[in-house]
């Protein structure tokens, strides 16, 4: 398990988090996600044996949602 | 046809205003909705044939929704 975070700007309110965090848990092996508005971040778990999990998927799952991140 | 406009207070993003939105939809004769988390403003036109609509039933659509609503 690895602890993954990263800085996501834009996000106003609970929908915001709650939209970004249903795009990043459709990613494989991740689990136990935060985020946080106020902070800017977005933290999660990461279990490797799901495979490798690039920072550009985890962009990427964040733009889907309407925001941008990077790793933090 | 009758045009209703009301303040709503706490919207900061456009999911807000969606959440607003939907809410309100379901309300019987309401057509048009506008929201403007910006500006705080709900505006719909409501047609009268549908039956008669309540602030009370706007302002608990609105609080439905996570915010708060009072007669412009």
């Amino acid at each position: 398990m690895s602890t993954y975070t990263y800085n996501v700007t834009g996000m106003s309110c609970g929908h915001c988090e709650n939209a970004v965090k249903e795009e990043v848990s459709n990613l494989p092996g991740v689990s136990n996600i935060e985020v946080s508005a106020d902070k800017g971040l977005l933290t999660f778990e990461h279990d490797g044996a799901a495979g490798e999990l690039t920072d550009q998927q985890v962009i990427d799952a964040v733009d889907e949602a309407g925001y941008e991140a990077t790793r933090a």
